[in-house]
């Protein structure tokens, strides 16, 4: 498998973290404002990736086209097509040809499997192959705390972080934390690759999931619901809503799920006993203008 | 075909505009907030719907559950798999069973179609049959035109419709306009469910799709673009913004593509030649701050 690029902060506690500058991921390109006068602005890449497992096709996700490796270990896990004690001998990438091979020891073969698919609602058609709900009946999260102080020191953090999002919008971000801690920051156009890419460097690192924080930009939906419950993670935290299903499935899981997270408001509506509230609110700030502008502009 | 209850506004122009009241679509849950205090929030519904094609089962959707005879038109439009002059001889929903069955009087079969798949960025994993490309090069879009006045207008009016967004978030919206007048706004679960209750209602209602405007409270993808495309309307315009894919398609197809359009500002990447700047920009109000903070609330 060969070594993706990790970008490391120095000082920030950050072990892979979003690279704005890279080339790849953004372009300038060139229109109109209201005024009728040319503007230049930035916006993100999307490519195909092909994902194989093995000698099947599975899929073609559309990407940004960093961490491809991580992309496809982790669509196979979250797909429950790669098993977590599985033995992967090796993750192929070609970068002419946009392909990621993830090879096992054990024989696999998904054809019945990928002939039923469910379109969910990860703000678009999000594709989940049959049998994902067992994760949540069979799911069995630890009991650990999440501190309000730690929380809002992570998503400020994390708000503060220089990223492609706030260079080009128009994409979503997740986050793997520790207590107050980001660990892992990846982003991409489609919002799931997000996560994907986060469980492929999980597995691929070996990365214990009982005592981190999963955050994302995005919506709190079933599907969303059910890959944080699937990587083990107690605890989800979103600067976005909620849906019906997702509150109801993170509840029979016993997921932590805490959305609205904005400057000093949230909402927990499930999972609400691991929550400490040590922080004193007096001294938490609103969420800056610029963030609340930022943040304002993607919807999805 | 059952008829699906429309809600018409009386005095605002709307044909089809959202039912927040409707007691199906979102539900009361209890959780805290950062104080640690109970509060009670609404969430939207998010409900399976499985559509058929004659016998042919295509895909489970997950949806709000409002129009599932144009989500099922409207996703087999968009698909590719129900022609535009395919003669459509019912259409049954089975509140009960969660199935919508379109039969045509064309015989089908898309088994090598469904076979492949790609998956695409539209904020999760959009599924798209594989010949969605040929839209683009054939496209022969209009030659209309976009007063500034009129966009201002329109957003202005889409912002302020009560709808499910205002009162539950974690939605999005899709408009269909006509010059400064919003005529069917439909919100969804999933942001393509929302364009393909429009492009079902647009075929069931034989609506001309030259003189409209599409406006998308999300991104800008690619696959945003070929629907637009798809369903023949010129203009595209969007809160959210861009990909460089969608850009890309875009101008392609010769479709006039504008994101970031809140308050005053607006970029318009692609199509530029159909906007008249009509509008006296000292006359028009930056968006309100209460309509910032809730579009800030949800990134996808």
């Amino acid at each position: 498998m060969s070594k993706p690029k990790i970008v490391s902060g120095l000082t920030d506690g950050y072990i892979v973290r979003p690279d704005p500058a890279d080339p790849r991921l953004s372009e300038r390109v060139t229109g109109v404002d209201e005024t009728g006068g040319k503007v230049e602005t930035a916006v993100v890449m999307e490519r195909p990736l092909t994902i194989f497992l093995n000698s099947q096709e599975v899929v073609t996700a559309m990407t940004i086209g960093d961490y491809p490796e991580y992309l496809a270990l982790g669509f196979l896990l979250n797909q429950n097509m790669l098993k977590p004690d599985d033995v992967v001998t090796g993750v192929d990438y070609d970068d002419d040809l946009a392909v990621a091979v993830v090879r096992t020891e054990r024989t696999t073969n998904y054809e019945q499997k990928m002939k039923k698919k469910v379109q969910t609602s990860g703000c678009g058609q999000g594709t989940v192959f049959g049998d994902l709900m067992e994760v949540i009946e069979n799911a069995k999260l630890p009991h650990t705390e999440l501190r309000t102080s730690w929380l809002y020191t992570l998503t400020h953090k994390i708000n503060t972080t220089p990223s492609l999002y706030l260079e080009a919008g128009a994409i979503h971000g997740c986050v793997l934390a520790q207590e107050d801690r980001p660990l892992v920051y990846m982003e991409d156009v489609g919002r799931h690759n997000a996560v994907d890419k986060i469980a492929g460097w999980m597995f691929q690192e070996k990365i214990s999931p009982a005592d981190k924080i999963f955050y994302t930009t995005g919506r709190l939906t079933s599907e969303m619901v059910i890959k944080t419950v699937r990587m083990g993670i107690p605890i989800l935290v979103s600067r976005s809503g909620f849906t019906a299903w997702g509150v109801e499935l993170a509840r029979k899981a016993g997921l932590t799920l805490i959305g609205r997270a904005r400057g000093k408001r949230f909402v927990a509506l499930s999972g609400e006993d691991r929550i400490k509230f040590d922080q004193d609110l007096r001294y938490v700030e609103e969420e800056s203008a610029k963030h609340r502008r930022k943040g304002a502009v993607d919807r999805d």
